[in-house]
């Protein structure tokens, strides 16, 4: 599956669900905060070295992958009803950002 | 660009100017959290009506496509420094939900 | 109970459980972006009409009353650890805010 | 200044700009979205040790005192519009964690 078919199948997902309705951008945007505080709950107590290895830990990794996909669900479907294209979004900001902040030589 | 094409870039992105050292995830979740802060900021006070229209505002619509770019950045290099993969965790998650919350018949 | 009260209770309560050692300020930001984003997720679907009820309504009005609390919590203990008067602060930002929007006349 | 004219002087300054309007609890959890997303931005590259020692770094403590009063004022104002006392929540949340998490003896 890539970014274009995840964005397909989360269309038909919300349609077959009548759930169009509540998927304005304003709204998936507050879901997008909720799912991005479930992560920031996730890793508010671990030191940075544990941070490190949370996708590693048997006990947490289970909800650092589902608190990841959700904000990624949440992401990609934003994106949709606004019409963004993310992935050019993302390198035309990367393009600004290599201006911005000189590599070291 | 893909999604792998993103990864990679914003690795080396990060090499370059010695910024590995930052990007343990829980920074990268803070990071994360305030890029989505400021996504939130920027529909706080719309109608559901105007939010639908936000990235077709020429006012508004650089900085949604702006922030929408940076979520998606740290999303993926979170993704990348935890070893996950965002688009098989999303499948995962989808196949759930399509159990979860059966569609209408 | 007033906020000076609140937050002498409140480092009683970590002191006793010796939790003083995961308070810090960068962890507590973390725990306020998570109870802020649990209160996102109760209003992310509510139409602005619903949401103007919602501490009205029986099913809802727990959660609501919950999760601000929690926001209060954490952001009362995160002021105490930084040593900020949360108090003063809104008193000279609510200053400078009444000369940056000056009020209809 | 204490919490309660804190709201009452926030109920002002929103009435005397016509803003009332806009103070939907939907909107208001937004903007406390938006405002944490800044002050978790403050804190994301800092260490921990940074983090305990932020308000009386010269540089960075206007900033964080600033976003700490944005984050107070949009709970006040929140709480106000939802008729819900945030200092009995909180006491009453502060009981039920008492014997949520027993303390040590």
């Amino acid at each position: 599956m890539d970014l274009a078919e995840l964005r397909d199948r989360l269309r038909v997902f919300a349609a077959d669900r009548d759930w169009e309705q509540y998927h304005t951008p304003k709204n998936l945007v507050m879901a997008l905060s909720g799912e991005v505080g479930e992560l920031a709950a996730l890793f508010q107590w671990l030191t940075p070295e544990e941070s490190a290895a949370a996708a590693r830990d048997p006990e947490l990794s289970p909800d650092v992958l589902d608190e990841l996909a959700d904000v990624t669900i949440y992401l990609v479907r934003l994106a949709d009803v606004l019409g963004v294209d993310l992935l050019a979004a993302s390198e035309a900001k990367i393009e600004r950002n290599e201006h911005r902040f000189p590599r070291k030589s």
